[in-house]
């Protein structure tokens, strides 16, 4: 039983505002906490343990104070996001620009005519546009969210735990359900506009559609660098001052750099990630719905088959919305110890509710069997078709979905300080830091073995079952749950911008306690959430590999790994995640070292500083973050940009095919190992700290040897696991449906050949 | 005109032989350096400068200490290579039952015979018996030579930097000339040996051979693991303790495990060494054999023809043989700044010298044309034909020779610290040892850039013009100029080693000024020797893949990286270079843990072993780091000797490729960028202690908070420069050559198709 075309077009719209609407509910739950001393206690959030655990200073002085130091950073991050979307906003007009003319010039072959080229290309580039401007409103919005919840989260721990973490989880909730509520529904409303002008050529519609992931995953490339390096320039500079050289403890309002490093946990972990996971949903959603066009899926089935991927991802903020409430109303965490538990617990009822409801979907709006295309296995026939049954594609979601957790758990596994590995690491602290270093990459190396499996299993089941289009559905399921992943993923920076602010304002141990418990939580979330970016981008990045390997016209004997052209390409791109690496890692290091030199230089040079008797100019370490940031990024975004462009033109799609193939499975285990390793490092120094156990205890606690250690670790994996690592998803997969978006283009450069090639006559 | 039959037969063995005679001249001469005292002055070296630049302390209680040093080295080394051998022994014993079994059970097709199959079981496990054998004979030799020679560079450098290296580069040819003589010679008579057995089946007999390599190999492999974890357990155990806690110089021998780091600069830099570059030159020699004989190049063109790759390595030992004189007689270095450029000279001039000779072996032992079998490209065909001209062989040797330099030299620039990175990385130390690490990681990535490039240039030119046959001979010419990369690349561990003997044996502050600057010039050709392994290993490892697909009958269409099967194995290949490093790294952790707490523990319950008046206990050192080594090295060697033929028989031949290709494109980065940031550390540490320019001494020399941020960065690098990154190398030939021979065994299993596969029945 296929549901009707209206009711499939009404579903998706309304899951979208449905999500929406819940964001701005949670909102409002949000903003009744005030950020006024005075009303505080009459509020409603002022319960009656609100006096007894207030600390020491007046109670309105410290809240004033939070919601001074609150602004300086909404302000810092606004004003670095100005000037880096004005940045990419240029970019995007010379993209724009570029896009259009490559795809306009093609030469028509076949049925097609120039008018179908040039609508193509304008409908590519409106579609790019779209896209980076949905990628830009996700990080801004997102931003906004978290600077308004970090004071009032800090606020909220000096009455306990639980309101702390219930403030943190719903304004991450907040940006989860506006993101993917507002993705889904602008890439709908493109489909819908986009059809009036291509009626029932579905597969240039779609193919026209994927410049909205060309368009999201571009900013999001810059998002996460340019975030990257702004957050780890401050955060490294930070440190290396003030923990390492001064003493003094992590967000002490005396370091001239600390505002700059609150900042950064904004404009990059929450601006960059949310533009990344954006990225990949609309990469994800783009590579399903072109695959499924080039196989006639809509043609022969109706829409509603068509509309498989959105279903998915529409029904998807309906599961998160339901298991929200588990950690907001039935379930909510209490004390530290139910924190990491009650993030988890999230991630794994999604999942469980998402799989039933997957199962409907691919019942009640596929056909019960249907035929895919698949790249040829001879050189006289275009492609290959293989028949494939509606509930293959519940197999596939599945497999995606569950993977994910997998994936997740296994990160949590070796990045929270509750288990042994990142145990190991704090312990290996005891002979100094040069051992806490290498059990820390042998960590990471470590680490990389599970998530591989998972996406290869991934991509066997979904090629196996229903080709690429199966590839791109374990990507869709792996992402159903990208609400849910998001909320958890900006818990992270959220309490960690909270611990700075409940430092800043002076709100004593305690408080700070119950801050750096939440962080510690947010630390291991936050590198679940790189997993499930990484897998879901390895997967979204095959699959659209595959649809390019379809409009390249690369057939099976062409793409063989014996080619020398394959690989040749399969060697340079496995060197790329490596070159972009060094560059990113390069770029932070540069710019902490300005940095401290700056911190240095306001410690020697404003007299009272030390003592707290003057306030360091901030705003001139927020200027360093920034322009490093913005001159930092152009270099790896013109590797990432231009690569598949200049392989693709110069040296034809075989090459490329070889190129992406390459940089996919040498970047993956790349981006999973420096996510993890910079997560075991950051949780070990935490679990020195924390000193919770007897075995933590016995290390010595924060000031001993071992934690001076465990802080150069730390400082070593900032740009490893915010900077580098999570960059990595993005290569790849803008790589991927950039070269998607022009294989026209391509194919019309000596019919894929490549220009030097053909120019030398070495053609095939 | 190609050479007749009798003069090739003659011209191999001549050329092998004059080779060991060489080494054993140049060993005579090594050896007229008396370590006896009393004799030094009338000795034919000591010259009249000698009395005047000798060091306090008396003359030959120096010398006579310096000897009893280098006995105890000595001793250590030959009890760990006893102990080690012993259970490679029996490694070596089991490995050839399983070779023998799993090749003579395969089921005879066409017009083969059970006798057949048989056949090619008995002689390729002799022949993994002779390459192992020689591979241990190899490391045996290489360390009796370097513990004899490191002393008496040692007593050599009390004279001047000329005498010094004049000992430490001949000792490291006389290495270079006996491994490659040995090797050589080896392999040629087992051919002639097994050649009365086959007769005209050349292609039997070759694919038999194989088994020599895979020998090579496998003891490489070991060696290098346990060898590299030996050596870096000994040596980051003594750093951590003596030079950052108790502040002690390097090589004090104070220092309880100082004699095993200088026992583990032996076993695991030359013994583990030696062994790897003989398992590279092995390999690409069957390599090529294999492919050629597939094709019927000796049958068709007569034996010469077949004996080509021999002939480029006999060649090549004479050519290094006349370049060595360069640098004995007409240009030695004489002062410190001319060590690094004499080594480099040596690289330069063979490469010169060899490319004129390999156009005179290419026309004189080829025919004008002829054809080589390259993969079918049409699902109905065995295999397709490609003809040759024999001047595109000349080709494909140039491009390996020449990117082998190209490839070292860059090497050179990112790990000498006479060039701006390592420069940087230095400065990097400022802002402590987080930053250093930072860099230099950076740096390790850049690193990849040129030596992808360059091979990605070789596999397309070889491919292009002989298909894998092309590539085993880029392999080839890479490799042509083995005896000078041996050469320059034991002289490292010799010069090291020396400085540790001059330190111990209490000779003064401005020798170990030279032995330091005869051991910074080795870090960098070690270094050098390291790209060229690598690089080599790549080529090498491709051509095998090349001759497995072959003889496992894949087609073009069945090895299309669209093929999910291919993917994931792509992908599952990609990981396993990080799973072995994560072990590697590990173990060499733990056991300097191990290490570090027997130091400490010695320091603290030894009375008067920090006032120099106890000797300490070295041979528990000693016993520490066996004991790890052996232990460890089973597990990552494990996961080696089994992947590929798990793999290949439960998931089929076509799955085994990707895995091939996957840890063939990761392992060649993790790799480079391994070895390069290691040099680096290790090297900008020196630039800070020796002070040698204005930015040098700005960064505050031994002791200051630089220097202690460049040492640990050292230790880090330690694993990574020595343990893990070279042991990929291995990693990536062995998988390839055991996959090679075990492939008719495979394709035994269910048609290549894999047990498991063939029991669900998803089969193709």
């Amino acid at each position: 039983m296929v549901l009707p075309e209206p009711v499939v077009l009404s579903l998706i719209p309304a899951a979208s505002i449905l999500g929406i609407i819940f964001a701005i509910f949670l909102w409002k739950r949000v903003s009744a906490i005030q950020l006024t001393g005075g009303r505080l206690i009459s509020s409603q959030n002022g319960r009656e343990y609100l006096l007894e655990e207030q600390q020491g200073g007046g109670e309105e002085e410290v809240v004033a104070k939070a919601a001074d130091i609150q602004k300086s950073i909404s302000e810092g991050a606004s004003s670095f996001l100005a000037t880096e979307y004005y940045y990419l906003g240029i970019f995007m007009v010379i993209m724009a620009v570029v896009i259009f003319s490559l795809l306009s010039i093609v030469k028509p072959e076949g049925d097609r005519t120039h008018s179908d080229e040039v609508r193509n290309g304008i409908f590519s580039t409106i579609a790019f546009v779209l896209g980076g401007a949905t990628s830009i409103l996700s990080g801004y919005l997102g931003m906004q969210i978290a600077t308004y919840a970090n004071a009032r989260t800090a606020v909220e721990a000096r009455k306990g735990i639980a309101p702390a973490f219930m403030c943190a989880f719903r304004s991450g909730a907040v940006m989860g359900f506006l993101l993917s509520g507002f993705g889904l529904l602008n890439l709908f409303l493109a489909i819908c506009v986009f059809r009036k002008f291509y009626g029932d050529d579905l597969r240039g519609l779609f193919e026209a559609i994927t410049g909205y992931g060309l368009g999201g995953s571009s900013i999001a490339l810059f998002g996460r660098v340019g975030g990257g390096i702004y957050t780890k320039a401050a955060d490294v500079g930070a440190d290396l001052v003030g923990k390492v050289e001064k003493d003094i403890p992590e967000d002490d309002p005396r370091n001239p750099a600390v505002i700059a490093d609150n900042v950064g946990d904004n404009v990059g972990d929450i601006a960059g990630m949310g533009a990344d996971l954006f990225g990949s949903f609309a990469e994800s959603t783009c590579a399903a719905l072109v695959i499924a066009a080039v196989s006639d899926l809509g043609n022969k089935h109706g829409y509603t088959a068509m509309m498989f991927p959105l279903l998915v991802s529409a029904t998807g903020i309906v599961v998160c919305l339901l298991t929200t409430f588990l950690a907001t109303d039935f379930y909510p965490a209490k004390k530290i110890s139910e924190i990491e538990h009650a993030l988890k617990m999230q991630l794994i009822v999604s999942t469980l509710l998402m799989t039933p409801v997957a199962l409907g979907v691919a019942f009640w709006s596929l056909p019960a069997t249907f035929e895919m295309n698949v790249p040829s296995s001879t050189p006289d026939q275009p492609f290959d078709v293989k028949v494939v049954k509606n509930w293959y594609m519940f197999v596939c979601i599945a497999t995606g979905l569950w993977g994910g957790l997998l994936v997740g758990l296994q990160t949590e596994y070796f990045t929270s300080n509750r288990y042994k590995p990142v145990q190991d690491v704090a312990d290996a602290c005891r002979t100094g830091p040069a051992t806490d270093i290498i059990f820390g990459l042998a960590l990471g190396y470590k680490s990389c073995i599970i998530p591989t499996i998972v996406i290869g299993v991934a991509i066997y089941v979904g090629n196996t079952l229903a080709g690429m289009f199966g590839i791109a559905c374990c990507a869709l399921g792996m992402l159903s749950t990208l609400a849910t992943g998001l909320a958890i993923d900006a818990y992270g920076p959220i309490s960690d911008n909270a611990g700075g602010i409940a430092e800043m304002a002076g709100m004593g141990e305690d408080i700070r306690e119950r801050t750096d418990a939440l962080d510690a939580a947010g630390n291991t979330t936050a590198a679940i959430g790189k997993g499930f970016a990484i897998g879901s981008a390895a997967l979204v990045s095959l699959a659209l590999f595959g649809a390019f390997v379809t409009r390249a016209r690369i057939d099976m004997i062409h793409s063989s790994i014996l080619e020398p052209r394959v690989f040749a390409g399969l060697l340079l791109g496995a060197m790329l995640p490596y070159w972009f690496s060094a560059m990113t890692m390069k770029s932070v290091g540069k710019a902490a070292l300005a940095m401290v030199h700056e911190v240095r230089r306001q410690f020697n040079t404003i007299a009272g500083l030390m003592e707290g008797t003057t306030r360091p100019d901030y705003k001139k370490c927020v200027a360093i973050s920034t322009q490093a940031a913005i001159s930092e990024m152009i270099a790896p975004g013109a590797l990432v940009m231009f690569t598949p462009v200049v392989v693709g033109a110069l040296f034809g799609t075989q090459c490329l095919a070889g190129v992406l193939a390459g940089s996919l499975v040498s970047g993956v285990q790349l981006a999973v190992s420096m996510s993890n390793t910079g997560g075991a490092w950051d949780n070990a120094k935490k679990y020195i700290e924390a000193g919770a156990t007897e075995h933590a205890r016995e290390l010595g606690g924060k000031g001993s040897d071992c934690h001076k250690a465990a802080v150069i670790g730390d400082t070593v994996g900032d740009p490893l696991k915010d900077t580098s690592g999570p960059s990595l998803n993005i290569l790849i997969k803008l790589m991927a449906v950039e070269s998607l978006v022009f294989a026209p283009f391509f194919y019309n450069c000596a019919h894929g050949e490549g220009l030097i090639f053909d120019f030398f006559g070495w053609t095939q």
